[in-house]
């Protein structure tokens, strides 16, 4: 049984977290700078944006992680340190702070920034307040949502999750936070996400779990079709769990991947829910497809496409726009054996439109959560993606965000 | 030599036009229902969208262009026709209808609609209005104007283009109406455009023609990344210039493309910066790739991103989102060879951002038309792809579109 327990990244054994206004951002209230460390030497995983102009941060991580583990997981918020002046070098001048501080190597660091991209990285604020950092790790639910605030762009709220479970007679723990809003795409990896975990477990299989994870929870997350260049999914297992050490696939393997899952999906729907001036989280669900890939590639399409999204955001029951979203998805379908319903009100069946009640359908669209159900035909193929409205503050936070 | 001329498609000989207020719009001062009739047999052609639940209304004019010939184009607005009731019976109907009225046969008409989706086409009111329609036909620009308006959804203005040119030492010409607005992406046909010439041509090469301009032109038009299930572009070609017929590649077939080209560009453009709530025309121009079609998807995905639209409707000169959606656009090339300037004012250069004058980026990016030049790398692609920005008014439009 998998069960949801407070704590965020600090919820499992070994892990304390930081997070501190450094300077990056103007605002003195507002974080800017977050740390996970760990207690001891940690198998370490992560997955990458797909954008062909990833940031220099995580070709660094990747180098880092390349023997499987890690000790710390360092992020800024307020500058993406990525195609801007001596990305590479500050990326590891951070490091090496980080190192000198806490007495770690420097290549035991994960480490990525997130915000505005082409500006120099001001590393010198981050360097100077390394000690501050250091000095504020904590293993408490008050440390873990420090840090989760300090990797905040234009979220509006710090995410976090956690879940406790059994293997091998022993209670392990698992634990994320995460930032999203703005650039979400599902393409891999599309936001910032750093895991935390007791379970003992071979980087291989830790690595395999997390993109297994990933495509089913975030790469399923779309806010506005833009990929970014710095997102990535990390994740530190500390093993002081004590369980029997997941070494291949079987049982234990299942039930730390379902934890898992639980965790990135919950997330994924904060996400979601939290996307640039989002007000509703829209859930949409394919069933009938003829494979999982086409289901998923249907949902998707439909969570990304701005004329379903503005219509949601007006609660108009425009369904005509769903089955246009699935048909230039790229995934094969008859649209002739097409049903879509809102939660349970039935718009359209065998592709044609029913006569529905339209005040009900306005109703129900104008929840904060929004059930789009897509019977794709007779298939196996089921996924669900998500997403959100668009509205007129995505336009207005998007239309100068630098300033 | 290619010049401009008046008259959009009553320009060529042999073509008359009309556009009428048949009821399927609420209100009395919209026109919804265009006609483009042909003195004599033509020539015809179309292409179609690649959206999988493309509308009945395309099926049946493909049926009918089989032969390569037709003699009229008949287009409704206010209703798509698409996944209703009846669908493929009413679009027959209309044929019937107009067929009778003109004395022509059903299979030589070019049928399509566009509006709301999934509703069933009230075409007892098409019906009724095929006297007045017919009665309406002239052979001049306001008959071509009333076209142009009648097939208008959420456009503010009626589209024309109309070119002349010489072949074999014989004046030829050739004009179009087009309407497009939202559902506008990069993938075939998104929009509906009709064109009409009096040059001599093979149906086979005037399918040739129509296909190569179309994607020179609508399909690098990305308004909000949907792509529509009812959208077409097609011609008509009545050979009265008396040129030496267009049989095979040669000269004469590339002067005809050059001016199809002109026609269908001006008319993209119309469309994008026409696109729903649109401020200003974003046009970005990538060289140096490595090949056309690289060139086509690097520009395609910049004027796509709703990062990269919302931050042009601000005039923030935020070139990362530019780079970023490069990245993502899945052409190969190297970010660090990357430049980038809007207008003349060079933002980026080998992937580095630059110390710019911002106030003069603002002023640039303040005006209605907006220039991204992307220089990829060392390579001989080009393409320019056309956008609009991202504004407050899309949302609006499309928040409530079907009341």
């Amino acid at each position: 049984m998998i069960t949801e327990i407070p704590g965020g990244v600090c919820a499992a054994q070994g892990f304390r977290a930081s997070g501190i206004h450094a300077g990056l951002k103007k605002n003195p209230e507002k974080p800017d700078l977050a740390l996970i460390a760990a207690d001891c030497p940690c198998a370490a995983a992560a997955v990458y944006t797909q954008n062909l102009a990833a940031a220099t941060p995580l070709a660094l991580t990747r180098r880092h992680l390349s023997g499987g583990f890690a000790r710390a997981a360092l992020v800024n918020s307020g500058n993406a340190n990525a195609w801007a002046e001596d990305s590479l070098a500050n990326a590891e001048r951070c490091c090496r702070a980080l190192a000198a501080e806490m007495g770690i190597g420097e290549n035991e660091i994960i480490v990525n920034s997130t915000g505005v991209i082409g500006r120099r990285l001001p590393v010198e604020i981050i360097e100077a307040a390394m000690p501050a950092l250091v000095q504020n790790l904590a293993a408490s639910p008050a440390a873990s949502l420090a840090a989760a605030a300090a990797i905040m762009t234009t979220d509006t709220k710090p995410k976090e999750a956690a879940v406790g479970f059994e293997l091998s007679g022993k209670p392990v723990r698992l634990g994320a936070i995460a930032k999203g809003s703005g650039m979400l795409h599902p393409n891999m990896a599309t936001m910032i996400a750093l895991l935390t975990t007791d379970c003992a477990i071979e980087p291989a299989l830790l690595r395999k779990a997390l993109g297994e994870s990933a495509r089913l929870s975030y790469n399923r997350v779309s806010v506005d079709g833009d990929t970014s260049t710095n997102d990535m999914c990390a994740v530190l297992a500390s093993g002081l769990a004590g369980n029997r050490a997941i070494a291949g696939p079987g049982e234990d393997y299942g039930n730390f991947l379902d934890a898992m899952n639980r965790v990135n999906l919950k997330l994924a729907r904060l996400i979601a829910a939290d996307g640039e001036g989002a007000t509703k989280l829209i859930t949409c669900r394919v069933e009938g497809a003829n494979s999982r890939e086409d289901a998923e590639a249907l949902s998707r399409a439909v969570v990304a496409s701005a004329l379903v999204k503005a219509a949601m955001f007006g609660a108009d029951a425009n369904w005509g726009r769903v089955l246009c979203a699935m048909g230039y998805s790229g995934a094969p379908f008859d649209p002739s054996r097409v049903g879509i319903a809102f939660s349970d009100l039935k718009v359209c069946e065998g592709g044609m439109g029913l006569d529905f009640d339209e005040d009900a359908a306005k109703k129900l669209l104008s929840g904060k959560e929004v059930y789009i159900n897509i019977t794709a035909g007779g298939g196996p193929g089921e996924a669900e993606a998500y997403g959100c409205d668009l509205t007129y503050d995505y336009v207005r936070i998007n239309g100068d965000y630098r300033s």
